[in-house]
């Protein structure tokens, strides 16, 4: 098994567009799947129960005799997580709890002032009355996404968590039920696809309407949230994971290499890239690779995104490593070396920062405390690791005395009248004092 | 001129079904519209400066000879400030000032904690490098939009605000040059339409690439922002304009239908309803609407608006006035009663609240201080108002010391491989002590 990966160096003429090249990446917009999850949407919102039952039968091949049929009971979430082995339920205690811990201080509260005439300005914050929460099924099973998207919700107040999840062949995991009942999803529905954010979106006589919804999913999944995008409020459309690496040149090899594979065997558009201004180390580390690669599970697929994908970049010191995280405004930023916080200072874009040798990502993907759904692709310059604040919305609070109406009345009639709106200043002009 | 306005009864059997009638808005997704932005968004991207002068020409009719001959100077802006009427200058002055101190409160910091073995976890706050503000021309001119968008950006930290604002025919508006030199707009250029948006989403020889783009415009500017999306972020995609205006029946009922005037003049679709317990008190307003619409400058425009998006409903109490507060979630809630504390306390959902009755809605579109851009048709959900947390994002922060790493190891490495991710599992393994 041969290992591809991309050495390149920061100095190197060509660098900024051979990195161009390496990070080039957009989201297919294929007309065929357009026009498939529209006509699902259309469906579902105009015939409700009877649309979601005929395409759960027709995709998910499950024979139910109505949609009340596919919500599962607590009782059953219950028993999942009575019945799973001990270490995996322990396992997602900690992971729940630590999780839970580090939500609760991103939680925002309403505030307010007065103005010096008894005027109050402010904002008042509320959580969302009801959030949806979509888990991919079948082979591919992830509790920790059921943890990381349903406890910021709950964190945030938000009274009902709704997850949908499909049951190809009626196939259900029971790790991710567990996880529902430890997180505290208030209820779970067996349905997927496209149809299953349609029901989110607009409601039917069984699935609640919800006011956002959260969670990875296929192709149709995404082009669905993307439709409902207005009709309801959605998180990110993820792109694939990916992680910088910068070390020092002072971490074991092995230990880095591996880290890297951690995000290479997500799929084979997964990026993994590794900055570091010591030579002989990126050199160690491509030996590790090396070595490594055919002993992983999944090295079919890491193989294929270390060649597309990955990287080895040599950088003349941290300084100039710091220039590319910067550049590069990655999903996972491992900084591997001695002081970690002075590089933070200098860090403007990354969606997660796990400092020094010991904090490997997989930690964060799992049981850390933050959470692992994180911008992707670049968005880390203007967006965030999904949070409670996600679940929370504001209303601006205004409550002016007759005098500050009659002072601030003077100024809006004079900009009202300025952008020819004059039922606006006359408004504002009623409540002028003589 | 007559005026029709709807009449409901929240108590009548049909009244869910007519208010659902009369909320229905949905965003017209014109296929020719598409097509056209699609066209342009590909060209400059691929064609940059040389594109956006030649739409520049086309659409706007000024004939440039080069995009940098469109950036206007500090000083011309300067001299706007200086040049218009003292009384403009001194009610954007105030405006201003009032925005930004409003604004300053919602800063959000970086936060972190240790845990007793030393390991640190929190939120590294970080403003955006670089957002773009749309700014509509021509006809249609709103210095309060220039403010409104721009002092937040400025807040958080954002080090260059690039403004763009179209001049059909070349003609510019100098409160909206003076309104962008009060609120720090570091860079202005005289470009508008799609092509302004792909200028900002991709970068130029001239336009530096943005972050995120925020601001209102028409249908092409509204489709290319969506289209651009993923490449940059974006505020939210406005609705028309809307308020529900709650009162008691005790006050002044010209004030009420003046206040429901300075929604409807935006545009036939803008919406106003009334919601009172008072019988009376409805038909006084709906006396004084008729009375005041033929003294409106804009009353072609109100008397569509209300035709077709007006109502006045009767509610039994202040109790149902509250459920059709939520049901509806409107953009711009009006208290017009005794005590809007006890009502606030019950609602959920609302951009902006204005509570009692001097405080006009129209003191907020200008210089209450709170944001003008809010969430419309009812995604007060699940959105807040635009304030200074749309200019800034987190980072996660992890670091864990050897021991914590060890312990959370085994956490990750159970769950890691529940999902049969094993390179997570070996990364997290290999930080367990023996």
């Amino acid at each position: 098994m041969t290992l591809e990966i991309a050495q390149l160096d920061a100095n190197q003429s060509d660098f900024e567009q051979r990195l161009n090249g390496l990070l080039a990446w957009d989201s297919v917009s294929d007309q065929g799947v357009q026009t498939a999850v529209a006509e699902i949407v259309t469906s579902v919102r105009q015939r409700g129960d009877a649309a979601v039952l005929e395409y759960t039968r027709r995709f998910d091949r499950v024979d139910a005799a109505s949609v009340a049929d596919l919500v599962v009971s607590a009782d059953r979430l219950e028993h999942a997580w009575n019945t799973i082995p001990a270490a995996q339920r322990e396992a997602l205690q900690v992971a729940a709890d630590r999780v839970r811990s580090y939500h609760q201080h991103q939680k925002t509260e309403s505030w307010s002032y007065r103005e010096a005439d008894g005027s109050l300005l402010g904002q008042k914050v509320t959580p969302l009355d009801r959030a949806g929460l979509y888990v991919p099924g079948g082979k591919a099973t992830y509790p920790s996404s059921v943890l990381m998207n349903a406890i910021p919700a709950k964190v945030a107040g938000v009274a009902e968590v709704v997850m949908v999840v499909p049951t190809p062949g009626g196939e259900l995991n029971e790790m991710v039920l567990a996880a529902a009942h430890i997180a505290g999803v208030d209820t779970v529905i067996t349905i997927g696809g496209a149809q299953a954010i349609a029901a989110l979106a607009y409601g039917t006589e069984t699935v609640p309407r919800v006011d956002k919804i959260v969670g990875p999913g296929n192709i149709y999944v995404a082009t669905a949230k993307r439709m409902v995008f207005g009709q309801v409020g959605i998180d990110m459309i993820a792109g694939p994971s990916e992680i910088l690496v910068v070390c020092d040149g002072k971490t074991d090899p092995d230990w880095v290499a591996m880290d890297m594979f951690s995000q290479a065997e997500h799929d084979e558009d997964a990026q993994s890239i590794l900055v570091s201004p010591d030579a002989d180390f990126l050199e160690r580390v491509r030996a590790s690779l090396e070595t490594l690669l055919p002993t992983l599970e999944r090295s079919a697929i890491a193989q294929v995104s270390l060649a597309n994908r990955g990287a080895l970049i040599k950088v003349s010191d941290l300084d100039q490593a710091v220039e590319v995280i910067n550049r590069i405004a990655p999903e996972h930023l491992e900084l591997s070396v001695d002081d970690p916080e002075a590089i933070i200072e200098k860090v403007r874009h990354a969606g997660a920062i796990f400092m020094g040798r010991y904090t490997a990502e997989a930690l964060g993907d799992y049981c850390a405390g933050p959470n692992h759904v994180l911008p992707t692709s670049g968005t880390a310059r203007y967006s965030s690791p999904l949070g409670v604040y996600d679940f929370q919305k504001r209303s601006s609070l205004i409550m002016c005395t007759a005098e500050k109406a009659s002072e601030l009345g003077k100024v809006a009639s004079v900009l009202a009248r300025g952008e020819s709106l004059t039922a606006h200043a006359r408004s504002a002009e009623y409540r002028i004092k003589d």
